[in-house]
């Protein structure tokens, strides 16, 4: 037990040390503020389930528009920014820029993909419409009955683990303090937030604190009622199947399509392991794979590539995204001085990475976030602009 | 390395420490025979895969009258069997007379399952036509769609898993040399079988010995090939769901059909576990859990019990069985002196594990076969008795 010991102060600490936390430790540290993170076990956290795709265009949704423009910010940094990620880290991140290829399966998706299509092209995105023919000269794995789809060559992926595990190595590198503990709560001196309290007892005195607890941002005890995110966890399960080298490439790009209502999408690895995503579930914080989660990815996806029934199923897993009222971020300061907020990126975590370091630590250096992500602040939600949106975390169930 | 040791001589010593190994082991020493088994891993093997139903009746086959019989002299030995098991070494082993419920999905599903109703009662077996309303009445979470059902209130369940460990510590309780360690190849002394040699170099000596190595007894070096066992491997995968609490009991008593042609079955624990097999492979060595074998056992399971989507999926697996040419085991003394088999069990491994260790104790003691178990002597493969079948044994794949 540390029950009186008293660490820092840093510039900054940290609240949860996923790939949203990690990112803006590293990007503060290189600013040269003194940094901290806290977390149990940094470097996991639902990176470690999400299939890493990077779908400004093809995950575009009817009036997120402005969600849009900071995916394609984000999704443009992101050649630059993995180079630099694994020069500092010295480890392979996984980005591929293979594109991706959203098809349809019967003549309603056929309608539906083509207005999205042409949605996306007044939205100045890059989407080229391919008969069914062309998808499966492109892909000749998917179904014979594919009607067509929106090839996006600018969709690429990346491993959402092994980005966690650069950003935990460059954040070491850069000189950030991990402390893996969990955070008791927040402390706060006057009207400040002023750094936390961990389980062990030890108190960390930070200028600034982050909140990146992804879906626990709103559990974190400390805060009063009015600055905590109405960030709700979404649970989401995915597949890993291995491509057996007799098998490669088995899909050269992202594959992607709407059975019957849920979205599936297969996320081929260069080192052979393919991704099969997602479920959207409503459920708490239940991280239980269960068998119609599995039931259910492994039909859908079936249907879009029949062939995958030969691979190895290598693994099943569960994660929580941080879901939000408007499906997008909350980014930089509250209304609280000194409590920022980096959560809520519901299915754009790892898409949204990059941009999310930079415009973090332009905020933590200067107070104020930059341009492009204003929309994203989470004062949009606090009470003075209106009634405050429903937030409906629920309680764990177990 | 033990390059020049030898050990023994032992009475017998037995290849192979699965279930069918291990028993004839427990009840060789359980006479005073000096017994060792050469295993790497003892306790292993498709027991630790298989589901477990003791399913003599609702297994039955149109022309497999002769494993009919040797089936329910089993079933009827289990009881007494569990009892002297469980309390030799003091570990339960998971026996649930539970009965069994075989449905049916459609009218076809329904004609065929009379048909076999009818067959099992005229082979003096008891089972009951029920109505699917019958059916649901006794198990609500069936699928409304059921359109009737064979109650079998004599097929029961063990655990496989439980029962290949107890079998375990009742051999070393018995006095059994656990040796763990592949064997390299059967010696031969002249005309005799006469102990193995291990990999590790060991050679143990023998007056008897029983080759029980599953799917893999065709592949022992050292025989002549004319009393190789005709056995190859029968892939199948199962999976394993819980049933939390609040769900229970869910099932309570093992639930099977045929979906689509594929038989599936649910064999609910006593302690939560709920078993999903199984798929029925001829895939050479392979023993890979593939994305297609999930979703079929999955689908079907789904089919018939459309509330497990809810349950968490614990655990894939997949073993091989030992298959012969026509489903029956491989009993008892060969066409060379000194060497039996116990072997080629198949589906009915579970089953017949209390049965063939009796059996294979009074042959080693006396000989001679049982009269129960002399139509699954090895000789009926044997050359001299007309051309042998086939052995559509595959090599290994990777």
């Amino acid at each position: 037990m540390h029950a009186s010991t008293r660490t820092g102060p840093y510039d900054v600490l940290v609240i949860g040390g996923g790939i949203i936390g990690l990112v803006t430790a590293w990007r503060a540290a290189q600013r040269g503020l003194r940094t901290a993170v806290a977390d149990p076990s940094p470097g996991g956290g639902a990176a470690l389930v999400a299939a890493g795709m990077l779908a400004a265009v093809t995950e575009l949704h009817y009036g997120e528009q402005a969600l849009l423009a900071l995916n394609l910010a984000s999704a443009r940094r992101y050649p630059d920014f993995t180079a630099e990620l694994e020069e500092a880290s010295g480890r392979d991140t996984g980005y591929r820029a293979c594109g991706t290829l959203a098809v349809a399966l019967d003549a309603d998706d056929r309608a539906h993909l083509r207005e999205l299509g042409a949605f996306q092209r007044r939205c100045g995105l890059e989407a080229e419409w391919l008969t069914g023919r062309e998808c499966r000269r492109l892909e000749p794995m998917l179904a014979p009955g594919v009607q067509g789809g929106l090839r996006v060559d600018g969709d690429h992926q990346t491993d959402p683990r092994r980005l966690a595990a650069a950003l935990l190595t460059a954040c070491e590198r850069a000189g950030v303090t991990l402390r893996r503990a969990a955070v008791a709560r927040v402390l706060l001196d006057g009207d400040r937030a002023a750094g936390a309290e961990l389980a062990d007892g030890e108190r960390i005195a930070a200028g600034q604190t982050v909140l990146a607890a992804g879906s626990h941002s709103a559990r974190v005890a400390g805060l009063p009622d009015a600055v905590l995110p109405p960030v709700r966890p979404v649970k989401g399960q995915t597949l890993r199947l291995r491509i057996p080298e007799a098998y490669r490439p088995f899909l050269s790009r992202t594959v992607r399509a709407v059975v019957r209502g849920n979205p599936v999408y297969l996320v081929p690895r260069e080192n052979g392991e393919l991704v099969i995503g997602a479920t959207t579930e409503e459920l708490g914080w239940d991280t239980t794979v269960t068998a119609g989660g599995v039931y259910e990815l492994l039909r859908d996806a079936h249907e879009l590539v029949p062939g995958l029934t030969e691979l190895p199923l290598a693994e099943t897993s569960a994660g929580l995204r941080p879901g939000s009222p408007d499906n997008a971020p909350l980014l930089g300061p509250t209304d609280l001085p000194g409590l920022h907020l980096a959560t809520g990126h519901h299915r754009n975590g790892v898409l949204l990475t990059p941009l999310t370091g930079d415009v973090m630590a332009e905020a933590l250096t200067t107070g104020r976030l930059p341009e492009e992500a204003r929309p994203f602040t989470p004062r949009r939600f606090a009470a003075p602009a209106g009634p405050r949106p429903a937030s409906p975390v629920q309680e764990p169930s177990a």
